[in-house]
């Protein structure tokens, strides 16, 4: 198997991103000094950059090539779908060490690849270094969206409702399984949440077929997990947020999960936990017209409370109705150690 | 001198990056998933990226934290130079040990914001994650261009005169000066050379000035060295080149540095260099206006040979006129040690 410092940077970069991206929106793809792209007319442009870490954002021996490609890309798709944009092109930059095996790499950009063109988007250059130590991939990703109609995360009044996609917490979840019981953590008992944190899949076809039903009023991707994500969209809207007592409770995985990890299943919903599903608020005058275009895209959205004029405070409702404070802290890689 | 892991990876990326941008092309900065931006109407947009690892892109003790950022932007700034684009967005990515001092990584963002702010573009968005071991800074910067006016690697023509900018091979001089003298590099006899190391400048307004004149057929920028660039230009337009006798022999710094270094002046000027220069292909019956266009912009383009028929084959012409094969090999970083 040749590696990278046997073939060199040049000629493994026209390996792994030397093709023609044969678009209308691509007029001239990898292999000059940068790319030369056609935005439609009248469209925003919406970028955003990921980057994963080895060793912080992926373990080698969970994560094949291929899915790892995947999830740096369902990383970044996350982003555009918060933002109800439409993907259309990636510059990946990958930091490898001279021993990494070529067709790893190549496995790794195929998966990433494949990822993004389910989406709409394709890479269309990007970079190849040295590094002796921890890898690092860094995908930049550039969108479009009608002109003023991106959701941000600033427009959640008090009154509306938060609703997530999919089963926020499984990804962390899979992490802290994985962590905590080893090679048991491989059980196919515990594939839901595997999948979760190693095979997710941005929402951005649910965010375009929600985004039409005009009533979302805000939004955020779920990459550090549902308390620090809603604390960000309260900070941004100048509201507060009211979780539901049932909610984070209602999911049987991560039920079994907690009782493994001997912890609280709200918790992992709540904590920690890169799931890159949707949390948005919505206008409650609005609530059927998004439950019809949830419906019709088949997403399953659920709601979970709503925001309130309590200025960054989260609270949690119990049985009884009363409200206990919650402290909104997501992940952050500076302050915790590998989940 | 707060670090890192103290204050915690989203506080530190608000501090570097949280300032809104407030500009007619930015609809929405820094701050959100993804930033909203304005293309002109009728622009192509260009995209490129670039990386710097710790240790192989730059080494800590030579160069200071602002200098890098701007170097940094200078490596991206001069591929959309390369494509006679204007900048417009940057996305920053920084994976930093979480030992990094705070102010350090301030500092670093304000150089490259200030590098990027000269030439019109700005930091719409960024990403910060930590990482054990050598740090990691990429940067994915977007432009515009009339649509159908980027130049491309892949337009010389036989005939064509080959021109650079600037003094090519001081940056890998500088750089061997610092591997080879140590300390004794720091003379300020050396500085013009370890300024065309730590501190070079792209040359965005040269670019755009000189794709005025009409004149220009392909171009690409100075980041492997001229010798390595050149081949690059020769493979993507089908042609070989003949560099003239006197070439790279002029430079009274590089001379020095080749007595200094035991090596020969042409040698430094045609091998590995990150100089940000341009090397151009420019059409014989243009150069007229192509000089007058250089000089309006105050750009001093130096002619150093001409493209050929011969495929590929890119030699030296020695002064009698014969022609002498050289290997177009530029740097490669799996396959060469630091220089």
């Amino acid at each position: 198997m040749p590696r990278l410092g046997e073939v060199g940077e040049r000629e493994v970069l026209k390996r792994l991103i030397g093709a023609a991206v044969e678009r209308p929106t691509v007029a001239l793809g990898p292999g000059d000094d940068a790319a030369v792209l056609r935005p439609a007319p009248g469209m925003d442009l919406v970028a955003t950059t990921d980057a994963f870490v080895e060793g912080r954002h992926w373990l080698p021996d969970w994560i094949a090539p291929a899915e790892l490609g995947a999830r740096l890309a369902a990383a970044n798709l996350s982003d555009l779908a918060a933002m109800a944009a439409t993907p259309r092109w990636a510059l990946i930059s990958i930091a490898a060490r001279a021993e990494h095996e070529v067709d790893a790499l190549v496995a790794l950009e195929r998966g990433l690849d494949q990822a993004l063109g389910v989406e709409g988007a394709a890479v269309v250059g990007g970079n190849l270094a040295a590094i002796e130590g921890p890898e690092c991939l860094t995908l930049a990703l550039l969108g479009e969206v009608a002109r003023g109609r991106a959701w941000t995360r600033g427009g959640a009044r008090p009154g509306d409702l938060i609703a997530v996609t999919g089963r926020p917490g499984r990804a962390g979840a899979g992490a802290a399984l994985a962590g905590t019981l080893g090679e048991r953590a491989r059980d196919p008992a515990w594939r839901p949440l595997l999948d979760a944190w190693l095979r997710p899949r941005a929402r951005v076809a649910w965010a375009q077929a929600l985004a039409e039903s005009g009533a979302v009023t805000a939004a955020i991707d779920l990459s550090d997990g549902v308390l620090g994500d809603l604390a960000q969209v309260c900070e941004a809207s100048g509201v507060g947020a009211e979780i539901a007592a049932q909610a984070g409770t209602d999911d049987p995985a991560l039920a079994a999960a907690a009782a493994a990890l001997k912890r609280e299943a709200f918790d992992l919903w709540a904590g920690p936990s890169d799931d890159y599903e949707l949390l948005l608020a919505v206008d409650g005058a609005g609530r059927a017209a998004f439950e019809s275009a949830a419906e019709a895209a088949g997403a399953e959205p659920r709601f979970v409370g709503r925001f309130t004029g309590s200025r960054g405070a989260i609270v949690r409702l119990d049985a009884s109705g009363k409200s206990r404070a919650l402290e909104g802290a997501g992940y952050d890689h500076f302050r915790q150690g590998e989940r």
